[in-house]
């Protein structure tokens, strides 16, 4: 965290829309049992983005994993028309999917695969729907870090059923956490967390996912303004870093752990 | 009223599965600015059942109006996927809305435009975006009542900026109020306000939608089970009168008139 | 039919643009064996507006239904692009079914349903296909009426067929008859089945299905101009049930019975 | 004509389906006014085939078109879903008309632009819509035939209006006559017209327009079996050029021309 | 070939755009394994005309054919947006193949199959995919006449593979040569293999599509500006047929036969 | 580079599947005017991975640009059904593009947009057509390097018309250079230009596309087996690094710079 902390520390006279240090992170709430149908339900807001994950327990798998005694674990995403600053179109009236909304629900499923042991799991498929009732910024990064959670309360809710026994010798099919979170050069200071205001506004956005043995599972960099050099590209990973032990903390303690 | 009391008086066994009485509504919650971006955006719950409406001002009108100096007002209905018990397919994801999702908007729409004065609206677009976060049926009912107050509030942000002037001389674009109940035959006897559990398995399901004056807006009943008779009909459209005159105090409470 | 007959009796001054009484249908028509592939195939008139009904049997059911030994009755419609006074696109072309068709086609299914002993049919699919040649409304109303017709054929053709064996302690997979008729209030007063000068001219628009036992199988209406009242309704009704009546006649007589 | 008779005369054993020497068409009926609404209106029947063909004028032209003074001809093809011997799905339904349908508009298209003068036409767009009620064999080539008449009659719908003045020095859009018929090799011999019996056991199927001139316009040879040869093609349109005769014979009974 | 060098003997002063001869084709090169992942895989240029045909062999058959001992062979055609003068809607993006493409496709697997015995094929789908990389007329005939080369290279890869024995009294599925070229009627003046300077702007267009036997498997001719007559539609095959021999020699030099 | 060098001498062991070296790009050719029709067309081969790229030029731009004196860049990306190891799907016939093209074609786009100065383009639209004609890993990063010589084409284009003049104090519209290279992590190794056998074995996979300035415009890295460490991401960055710069000469070569 050094060099982040001395990058910030000689651009004193920037300020961020939301008065936050370049560091901090915006108020991140978890609300688990939002809703109550789905084996797991959470509620996770960023600041003023509010998404809900939930996870649903189906008892088949796709055609492709068909009879090999593995699960599959995958995600869909979607943004309420209003959920932003001007109406979006309905992507169910238009009749498709749009190109950035499936670039997100297959980011959120990678992700989130990569603390799954689908062998454990068993022929079941998880399905992570990631809703975004309030976009501010940092929809997919909330969605990631919320989707965990909702996992974790799915399989549990499988392991209380009985239907997985990590216990006798088994495994738990989690293993691990994993968590996202934006970074990104706003006026020329590498900072955590981008909401809107930043993120129209700023010259690289960088959405980073990564586990709590600080390992990097996806890295997604966009030059906006300028292309950024390599000591921008260590000055917003190493922001990433931070923020996501962060965030690994507050789904620890949403889950009770 | 006094015929739904003797009809109710006449099956004293039968329990609601939610322990109400038959005439009795579930609870009812409105809560307005639950989102910022909408003009108006209510989440209103009918007991279990939530849906968050919003509504988006647009300063344009279809093609069918251009140029004759009147509004719109329209709605689109969405459910989350695992709003309900058993996860539904997303609608964007299969790439088209289904008949039922059509017919639900078809219905909020003009039950909407039932109260709304699109000359004093001026060419704009209200839309009205009900999507269910958590069904427990009565979504369809839950949706008019709380748009109802969406469209309220948008209307009012529009006199507050002064695009509408119905001081002047001028109108209110809305008039009236308006709400929606459904009311059934459950085990042989008229109730009010079907919860899921009622709903699928009861014998006639009837959506009303009336306005303030006690005027009938839309009425769309369906034989599930046996054909149902005219006394029958009468005790249903009594139940939801006086439903609806509740639902209307409600929202009149919401928005502080 | 009392409060009717006085209600009309009430308004003498008005004429309908086809010169008709308020209580007084179009000429019906009803003709069977229209077309020579179908198990049942009907063209039924009311007035102006022709619908062509076929009813295809297929030895299969839907998966919600596979191997539970019930049948399947379902509906599509559709309109010929000239059936109306300008062209219409055609659906096939635009890529969708309108909302307006799929909430018809769901009516006239569930309408037809209502009649059919769906364990006496055993594991088959009737599809009744209402497509309209030429409209002048009251479309939907005249397609369940014809396809009923329609129903009963092809239910005939399986019990010649040896298929379906009524006769020995079996059970006629038709019960009762079905049929249904447009009411509305037209200049202030309640009149039965509305044609298109009438329908697109007119305050309340109500479509009534009814079985010979004189129950109620759908109700849908739709205010309009001004919101109905209940007398409104009680009048609408009962011009409904007689129009029914009629019509039921008209088919038994069309079917032979 | 002498090489086809000689033909013929080579094959005295077979006997069609329908009875029906090689060279005689179907019975062909053309009845026009057959719907009220459009501006032409045709019913035709080959034989079983019955095609109603509809020809709708509108003020505009397709995009390509615009401001160049000329108008536009086009067509579109649907079957009923039990038009055929078994249900087909429904184009709407399945969200896309299939290649055989549009193959088939596109072939009624051409055709009927063959006998137009754009120019004369003005910036208006007549839509041919031949929807097949009941198919046995020949549907494509029943449209074109009636497509025509359905085209005379917008033509002088426009003429009486005076939209169109052909007479002052003017053209009548409608240049010569256009029609189509089917000529295959069924069991080694050429024939003329195929129903549904000879088109699915024949061994080459030929589609054939003309115009009264005696040239072709269109000529669409399929082997289905085994290839078929130079003679077999010469006595095919020759048994075409005689058949088209006739049916350009009927079309003009039936304009009283 | 008389009549076809007396006719173009008749008109000694067209010159064709290209320079070339009427009865000339354009240079024709045919070059196999052009990419390396196919069953067959053939660059085939008709002069500008550059469309890539590669087979592909699945072990399963559609629906249809399943359990019945056959094979199927179909094909699918598209084109690069930009292989023609302006660019065009890439297909994939607008959601469907236009009618044209569809046309063609459908085109290109009946030629194919009626040089193949499904029989001797087994159970197994070749697909011909026929990727049009530059467009200068001819596309669909360079397609299939490339496409049969690709099919034979496939059922060559079969053989090899011991997967079909042709030698042990068995047959090659693959009999005959089939090819395709077009002929129209430029500037009065019948030609052979038409360029886009021709195809654009000639009075018709005729693609043929023949066997090694000299037998005619697809004949589709279309008057683009006048109607054709009897002596023209010989003058066209006959320029076809020689057309045709020089093509299907060059597809047995291409695969060393 | 040292650190790469060291970490690749680490691991001596390793052999990559096609014998280079860690550091070693795949043979590079790039062939300008490949086709003829476009105004850059660019046949682009990493091994054997093959991608033509044209640029298409219209005088237009999107909705959102209109009237703002602006150009766009943008790109579409499509793979020929064979060009794989087995065939896909054609995204025209199933009638959507997938996640996965909508994903590529929109780095594609981001990625040439970061180079070009949208003012000195005017209101214009360069389309980039990336086509996979064959596929060994890689893709997307050996689209992105020959669109770039495809849109340097087609603006030179743009420039010999005197549609645009840089030299008269205006600008090159394109500025820098772009190239793209994969990087990854196999069998613990770090390496440059991933084929399809280490795709699709490797535990870590990023694309990274800079300029020749050194800068990162896109960078994304995904974890397939275990996460990366940020020695790996260092590791691999500086592999990307230098593999970009020779992929830039490539590009100055075929462009006679």
């Amino acid at each position: 965290m050094t060099a982040v902390v001395s990058t910030a520390g000689a651009s004193p006279s920037i300020t961020r829309p939301s008065g936050r240090a370049p560091a901090q992170l915006r108020e991140v709430r978890i609300e688990r049992g939002y809703t109550r149908h789905a084996e797991g339900s959470v509620l996770i807001s960023f600041g003023q983005t509010q998404v809900l994950c939930t996870a649903s327990v189906e008892p088949r798998v796709p055609g492709f994993l068909r009879g090999k005694g593995e699960g599959w674990v995958t995600a869909e995403y979607g943004m309420l028309p209003r959920a932003t600053h001007t109406r979006n179109d309905r992507e169910a009236a238009r009749g498709k999917q749009g190109g950035r909304t499936l670039e997100i629900q297959r980011l959120i499923g990678r992700s989130l695969r990569a603390c799954i042991d689908r062998k454990a799991l068993g022929e079941r498929t998880i399905t992570l729907d990631c809703d975004v009732l309030q976009a501010d910024g940092g929809t997919r990064t909330a969605a990631i870090t919320g989707a965990y959670v909702a996992l974790v309360d799915a399989v549990q809710w499988l392991v209380k059923r009985g239907d997985i026994k990590p216990g006798k010798g088994g495994r738990d099919p989690v293993f691990g956490a994993v968590a996202a979170v934006s970074v990104g050069i706003y006026q020329g200071v590498p900072v955590l967390d981008l909401d809107y205001a930043e993120d129209s506004d700023c010259d690289t956005d960088m959405n980073v996912v990564m586990n709590d043995g600080g390992g990097f599972i996806e890295l997604q960099g966009t030059a906006e303004g300028h292309a950024f050099r390599r000591d921008e590209l260590n000055a917003m990973t190493a922001l990433a870093e931070a923020g996501i032990a962060e965030l690994i903390a507050k789904q620890r303690e949403a889950l009770g752990r």
